[in-house]
Formats: structure tokens, C-alpha cells, sequence
């Protein structure tokens, strides 16, 4: 078994729901696995000031577009689109990363994002993770109150710290040994590098 | 012969290298075609307010290794991170625009970008411009004093207008019917867009 590719991703990138849905069938066909890294983007990217999409709406526009047509090529649902940006990021991706401790990320992150683009809803809502934990067998009330915990929020920071000491600047990024990869777009040169590194 | 992709470029784009050395080859496999627009992709970014690089240093810096790692992935060459920003991005383009409207537009860029990634000068500056122009067989004198003409100007900014009427915020862009493919990362579902579309 070979060393996973990091999976850095946060509940809120758009491009993020592309890589979400896809890194299951990757496993199952490349033989790699995938280590999932919550954190939170938006954190990193506020204090590079880097905002990409709002107050930018031609290219928001495109960037929808985008993500339309790249769900329909690699076969995702698309229904139209959705709520952005998400309220809760913070919190939901501490919910992921409790996942990620627990063994059921994956699982919670899919049924995330399929509430955000294929329902349309903000999935960051108390109401949207409940159902979502509920969806995957795990009990809302548990998780939430861990989530809400100084010690919750304390490891999503470390873990937002370790991407930022990494380079990272954005979701979803795959890290194999030094070299970091950015965007959903850059999947397959992540893998490419990862095969010929092993 | 079908209708061409219209490749919107301005020379003085970084990802745009790896474009202008790949779609002569892409002609030549795929029976399609690409029509070269220069515009000023600078003007539309500035208006914006889009400024992905400057002061992003941990950006900047990923964005070059990611353009090694394409350009290697490509069989392109790759020297060293090349002089950024070039200078007179708007004289480098207005030149280009002339070899569209003379017939010598692809074989210029090529130059120009061999000229900046591959010996690391900055292409905009009149030295290599006239380098670039003599090495394919133009007369420098005489076309550098057609770019200088208000003319020339004026052409270029309305092939900017054009550009920015079709939603295009950046370089490349490649054009097929009523979509925009923003990204060499995207000529590929531009063409497959193009073959379905015929």
C-alpha cells in the first residue's frame, strides 16, 4: 500500500464539488488512496486577500458555467445554481474534520455537497449537517455539540495552518510528497506525479 | 472545413505559453482549426479589479511550478521563471494583432514566447520584438511603425471591445459557438465542445 494523496479540500469551494465526487471512483480504479483534509480555505484565502468570484460577476458567471459543463463530462448532477457563498464554512468543515478523526468524512462530504448542488442548500446550516449525519447513520446532537467545542475549532485552525505551511491557497488541493496541486483540474497531473513518484 | 476556434490571447499571459506552442499541433492532429485574436487581456483584468498574481506571492509561486511541471508534461521547453510582468504588453499585442491581419500571427507569438520563456527576455520591449519579427521573416522597421500608428491602436482596442462584449476576463480563451473556455487547462473540453458541436 503506498502513501495516500492528501485530499485538502473545505466545504464551500465550488470547484470542490467536482473532486468530491470523484476521488471515490479514482480509488477504486487507480489503486491510490486519498487522505481527506478538511480546512478552511476561506481563512487563508481572506488574508491573501485573495477573493476570486465576488465582486467579480462576469467571472462568477463563467465559473458556473464551468462547473456546469465539467459535472455533466464526468457524469455528476447538476441542477442549477446554488446558494454561494455557504454561511457556516468554519463549522461545517469542523464537522468534516470530526469525520475525519471518526472514519465517515467521505461519507458526510458527499452527502454535504450533494444538499448544496444537487438540493440546492446551504449545507452549512444546523438543519442541512443534521440531516446530512443523520443521512450517513451518525447522531446530529453528538457531533454538533463536539463541532461547537473550543477543542473542535482548535484542531480545524491546526489543520488550516498546516495547508498554510504547505503553500496552500485554495480547494480542493492534492499534496503528494513536495508538490502541491490546486484545483479539481489539476486531479489527474496530482495522480500522474503521484504514480511515477512511488 | 468546419468553423475555426477563435483563440483570444494576449502575449504577456503566463499559461498562454503553453497554449501558443500546443495548438499548432492540435491542428495538425485533430483537423481543427484556431482563428488568433490578440487583444489586451490587461485592460479587462485592471477594470476588474482581477489581479490573481501581483502581491499573491504564494500564488505566484505555485503558478510557476505548475507551468514547469504543464510545459515538461507537454514536451515544451522550460528555462526559469521568465521576467514578470512584461512591459508594454499593449505594443507586444498591437504587433501580434498586425500578424493576424498580414497572415504571420502564429509564427510572431511563437517567436515572442520562445524569446520569454525559453531565453528569458522580456518580448515587449522593441529589441525583441524586432528579434521576433526579423527571425520570421517581417521587417521590423516597418511593422513596429504600423503598431505605433493610432491605427493599430484603435484595432486593438476594439478586438479588446470584442472580447470583452463575449464575457472573455482572461488568456487563453478559447471561443466555440456561444461558449467560453477560460485556460490552456481547458482547450481540451473546448475542442471536445467544437467536435460535438459540429
Amino acid at each position: 500500500m503506498s502513501a495516500p494523496i492528501d485530499f485538502w479540500f473545505s466545504i464551500g469551494s465550488t470547484y470542490t464539488y467536482l473532486s468530491v465526487m470523484r476521488v471515490g471512483d479514482i480509488e477504486r480504479q487507480n489503486g491510490i488512496t486519498f487522505r481527506w483534509r478538511p480546512f478552511d480555505v476561506r481563512a487563508i484565502m481572506t488574508e491573501m486577500d485573495n477573493i476570486p468570484f465576488t465582486n467579480k460577476p462576469i467571472k462568477a458567471r463563467y465559473m458556473w458555467r464551468d462547473i456546469e459543463r465539467r459535472a455533466k463530462m464526468y457524469g455528476l448532477r447538476w441542477s442549477a445554481i446554488p446558494p454561494y457563498p455557504i454561511k457556516h464554512l468554519g463549522f461545517a468543515n469542523g464537522v468534516a474534520l470530526i469525520g475525519a478523526r471518526q472514519g465517515w468524512c467521505p461519507q458526510f462530504v458527499r452527502a454535504a455537497y450533494r444538499r448544496w448542488f444537487v438540493d440546492g442548500r446551504d449545507p452549512s446550516s444546523e438543519l442541512e449537517l443534521s440531516g446530512a449525519l443523520h443521512e450517513i447513520g451518525q447522531d446530529p446532537a453528538t457531533v454538533l455539540a463536539i463541532a461547537a467545542s473550543d477543542h473542535a475549532k482548535a484542531d480545524l485552525n491546526a489543520e488550516t495552518d498546516a495547508a498554510r505551511a504547505l503553500g496552500i491557497f485554495g480547494s480542493p488541493t492534492f499534496v503528494t510528497g513536495k508538490e502541491i496541486f490546486w484545483g479539481d483540474d489539476r486531479l489527474e497531473d496530482a495522480i500522474r506525479w503521484h504514480l511515477q513518484a512511488k
